[in-house]
């Protein structure tokens, strides 16, 4: 894929030849690397990685490092259980847990640095951070978003407490992913002033709810709101299920869900509702209200409207689930390149050394450019609880914002949760057997976090929401236009198309580049060429997918669906790369921040190694579509490999500079322990060799008669 | 990245849009498709999946269908451990475990015929395969192939009944994939006429022993045979290690691995040995021969060969590994599809019809590929299977024999293995939350299965020996060639390579296809097009990386070595390259075999459709090189979405093809209940329709008069 002169020039850029340059751990502060190659300041890069709510994070960090708080592997799912519900109570002794809670109940009003310690819970053990959220962030939520000040001072001191665990009850058996579709009902009586909250069919029992198989006394559940003979759509009610000593109360029936792939610490169940009464009062009416008399109201005229709106309250579990994925994914790595940097296996350029795994190209390959996505995403995420802080506290929150916010959730949380899946296994590999033992926690934090890609939104399903707000927004473009601007629209696409699609500019390309890797490679090193590919490539998806569906608003339903779903891969593929685009520019800014030279150095390999790599990886787009040459295509894969070779010495510090201790890692591989059995066996066999005591080697013996024959 | 032609282009095949194909499973054998479609013969196509050893997996079959040789999700992993040690004398007791064993003593010299009846234990329980496989198919057959009569009359036996269960000690903590290198030694004394076996540090530790935890009672130990003051290499010891009370013996320790990411049901651990003595006799001495004296000597001379040819042995693993997990991924695909074609979500192309999960494009995106590539990989598994067959049977047994059969081994186990990861966890996203419940099956199987990508060959460290196979077959070529020849293939290379690579044939490619998608999609269709393109580029970046390597040979070590190294990553693709190939022609070579037309139809079109996969997951490679020109190019995207649209009707024929039945899948969700719980709410919809109770949708109220104003 690569031809000989990209892979052998050197001009472009000094070489950094992985057998000469520096591999030890720097932990730098002034330190100077041979060679005048620079150097990072680890401390301050970990301080730059914490990002906007870095105290916080380091607080909770010292928590997740609490042995009471972390999961103990092997325990049965019901100890484990008991084990979770137990550290929720020290949670709420510890006061860590009430940041998002109005000051006034004894909270901080704090979104941002609410989520940041929550995300940090998962270092600790995914299921704590997962049934906190679910007590606090979706439970507690709901009241808290969905509810007044009634349903506040009524409700939230029990929740936060823990007095009262609870579920939160929206998935149903048979509607997940299509939340407006849920059946279960919430039928107002005026005679009694209750609703009464009913499941009709077995599809329509609550399904995969955390709390509801053992320890939950509540739920907010949420129900399509009928009075007077209306359907108002969805809405949430507060509904009492189990009585102090666990059982169900009248009328509420469940079912445990068992054993899961992991996450084995929460109680995940099924509610059904016979028939169940509640107050008028426990209807959460922030967004819809009924009248003693039955007469509805609402805030929000448009019922689509208003059911976006109640849902956008619940934004918080995506955010947080991209810090935690991304989390996951750093821990992943640290533990897999502090071991790759000590295991040795097999000798290759030396008869007597073995080789260190990360010095070998493919291992470098598998997990490198891993990395650098890993730092794109931690960019990323805090940009993102940044502006999750600006909506929730109010400060930036208009529909404008909260649309922003959904659609960058929508992008975000998808890549993120795939990339930790990738990586914790791509990680597991790369230790081998060792990764494989529960006592490495690769195989633990990738089995619980297994479900993150299809929870608090389904990603696939999220990525064609995105798309569907970009292709709006594509035709918002249009909206004033008149059909004279479209027909030219359309010329112009149909040029770009002759223009780029035949050839003919990548031909002059060609032209210009043949002979030239090297000048090619300046040019993939620059930033407005990086940001120009990525950027080029969402915007002609989102125009071509646009184009093909102009017509289609004018088809039959039927017709219409049919035409949507013929591009519905390449919908979501267009949205995956804005999701990448997004991340690359919070790099880039990231970068921008940097101070320390030499850090902003190696910190610019990593950016173009995610860039690239991202350039790489999409590469038979930007050919087909003549946005790259065959020269220049070849000359992203050379200098990848360019830069993975430079990046090689810096591995460690970039995984120390996450900032996990011991405590938090827990993995026996990455504690130093390959290198003290490396080390006693390197001692064994020189103290062998000195005492000529080593048995000489039949090979050896037999290899000094061939070496002969062969002159 | 598909233009609106190709997509819209019907002009070279018959139309088969989703709306109007036949979506429901025919069952076929006789029945009609409307519209003429092809109907697929399932039983039929079902026996031809069997292949070669059908009957022993129809027998294999019906115990993995047996409740007691099953898993129960959920046990603890000491209750598990104990319950596939009962399950393995059930085996013994059904006589289903010997058929690889002499017939002298009770076995039945069939050695692809056992295999076949492993790797279906898979379906049962993965641990039951593996710890299977770590008794007979590794214990005991190290004793059977490495031991000669005085061995076989002597252990086998009570190998063969379970008396002995036994661990397989081979990989040391240290040296996993380098098992030349492993560090314990067996000393011989002649004074005493014994081995002494000894570990002499913590990294020559054995490690991740199956049966080592707790059960084995003895172990086929791999030590450095040292006699006479020489080290003649790897050898294979017959080792006792616990009593029957099941205490260490003497001299010898361990650790159990504790819990691992699956396969809990193996008690893996750690063996050590200090100065432990064994008679002269437990040398397993087929390759290698200690005599009382001390005096050493061997059928094979060259230490190297020796040591391959030992290891050759232990290739089954190998083979039973991509069995098993080509068999998980049929599995994983069944269930998979049974659920997306029941389920529903979202209505998308009428106002009260739910679209069904398999409807949506991208679901289909997911799933037929990975079914396309589960197909190709049952047929190169067949032919796999009846090579390994005729070279341990002595029918097919040369050197060369060998050789090819390691070279496959190493080239399909690790892309089956990796599918099976990769498609067991689409197939659980596919599945949504269900798909993460244990009793669905899904995340049980991928736990298991976690493992089998490193382990009896790290998947990298395999398809590094491929490539190295590779190299040397090429460089075969040019042994006897003189620097003419040498020469002229280089020019011949260059020329190549400015042809190629500037764009200069591509250039004549596109002139010649503008505005003709069709008639290059029927060239693409065409079966010597496919293999073409797929030999192509496996002989191409062979060819081009031993271009690269031709001069580092006469390197210094360390020089070549980091001339290797710089093609590391390439080579393990081109490596990967071939396996694919292997597999496509297997899969050409089945499809000509298959008789009835409309099922070989379907069949050309997964067979086409796993092709043209692989030249899209590859596209820029052959843009790159010139092998494609754009609009080829996009014309194989747009031929991969029609070939699915087809296929989709076929969805559930090809899966139920597989011929699993309730009792092997066992997954709630595959079981029809999705379609009972949407039947029952659909009844129950109607039911109030009729009655007139459904409340009126708020929407429909407000939507009526916003239509006019619209107008």
């Amino acid at each position: 894929m690569v031809d000989t002169a990209a892979r052998t020039d050197t001009s472009a850029a000094p070489a950094t030849a992985s057998a000469d340059a520096p591999k030890a751990n720097g932990k730098a502060n002034g330190a100077v690397r041979p060679g005048g190659a620079p150097v990072v300041d680890v401390a301050a890069l970990g301080r730059q990685l914490l990002g906007t709510w870095a105290d916080v994070r380091v607080e909770a960090r010292k928590r997740a490092a609490m042995p009471e708080l972390q999961r103990i592997e092997g325990q049965s799912m019901a100890e484990h259980r008991e084990r979770v519900l137990e550290q929720l109570k020290l949670l709420v002794e510890m006061g860590a847990v009430h940041k998002a809670f109005p000051k006034e109940l004894g909270g901080q009003d704090d979104h941002g640095g609410n989520i940041a310690a929550f995300e940090e819970l998962v270092i600790a053990d995914p299921s704590l951070q997962i049934k906190s959220g679910v007590q606090w962030g979706l439970f507690g939520a709901a009241v808290l978003h969905l509810g007044t000040k009634f349903h506040h001072e009524k409700f939230l001191p029990a929740i936060m407490s823990l007095e009262v665990p609870g579920a939160f009850a929206m998935t149903e058996i048979g509607h997940g992913s299509d939340v407006a579709s849920i059946a279960t009902t919430a039928t107002y009586d005026p005679e009694t002033e209750e609703f009464v909250i009913h499941t009709p069919f077995r599809a329509a029992w609550k399904e995969f709810l955390g709390n509801a198989g053992l320890h939950g006394k509540h739920a907010t559940v949420f129900a399509q709101l009928v009075t007077n003979g209306v359907n108002h759509g969805v809405h949430c009610f507060y509904v009492p299920i189990r009585d102090d000593e666990g059982e169900f109360l009248p009328g509420v029936g469940g079912q445990d869900d068992g054993l899961k792939g992991g996450l084995n610490g929460i109680d995940n169940g099924r509610l059904h509702f016979t028939n169940v009464r509640i107050p008028r009062e426990n209807l959460l009416n922030r967004y819809g209200d009924v009248a003693p008399d039955g007469t509805y109201s609402s805030p929000i005229e448009s019922p689509g409207r208003r059911f976006f709106t109640m849902l956008g309250t619940l934004v918080q579990g995506r955010v947080s689930l991209d810090g935690a994925s991304t989390e996951a994914s750093a821990m992943a790595l640290a533990i897999a390149i502090t071991y790759g940097n000590q295991r040795r296996q097999f000798t290759a350029s030396s008869d007597t050394e073995e080789e260190v795994l990360l010095d070998y190209q493919r291992h470098q390959r598998r997990l490198l450019p891993r990395l650098a996505t890993t730092y794109a995403q931690i960019f990323a995420h805090d940009e993102f609880l940044v502006k999750f802080d600006a909506v929730f506290s109010g400060k930036a929150d208009t529909d404008d914002d909260r649309q922003d916010l959904e659609t960058i959730a929508a992008a975000l949380k998808p890549l993120s949760t795939w990339h930790a899946l990738d990586t914790l296994q791509e990680a597991r590999e790369a230790c081998g057997g060792a990764g494989f033992i529960a006592e490495n926690r690769l195989v633990g934090l990738r089995q619980d976090l297994d479900i993150y890609v299809t929870f608090e939104g389904d990603n696939n399903v999220l990525l064609q929401l995105v798309a569907k707000r970009l292709l709006t927004d594509f035709s918002a473009q249009f909206k004033n236009a008149d059909a004279g601007a479209m027909a030219r629209y359309v010329v112009a696409q149909t040029a770009d198309r002759a223009y780029h699609g035949t050839g003919l500019r990548r031909l002059a390309q060609t032209i210009a580049d043949f002979g030239s890797t090297a000048r090619s490679v300046s040019e993939l090193r620059d930033e407005e060429t990086q940001r120009e590919l990525l950027t080029d490539r969402v915007e002609t998806m989102i125009a071509e997918i646009a184009g093909r569906l102009r017509d289609a608003r004018k088809l039959p339903k039927a017709d219409a669906a049919a035409a949507f779903n013929r591009n519905q891969n390449e919908l979501i593929e267009a949205a995956r790369a804005h999701g990448e685009l997004l991340q690359w520019e919070a790099f880039t800014r990231g970068l921008a921040k940097t101070s320390d030279p030499g850090t902003k150095q190696v910190l610019t390999w990593v950016r173009d190694l995610f860039g690239l790599g991202l350039v790489e990886k999409h590469l038979a787009w930007y050919l087909v579509n003549g946005r790259l040459s065959p020269q220049r295509a070849q000359a992203v894969t050379a200098y990848i490999d360019r830069l993975i070779e430079r990046l090689r010495p810096y591995a460690q510090d970039l995984v120390d500079a996450f900032g996990f201790e011991p405590a938090h890692l827990r993995a026996t591989i990455a504690s130093g322990i390959e290198q003290e059995r490396q080390d006693e066996a390197r001692a064994w066999f020189d103290a062998e060799r000195r005492a000529g005591t080593l048995p000489v080697d039949e090979k050896t013996l037999k290899a000094k008669p061939k070496a002969k024959k062969k002159s």
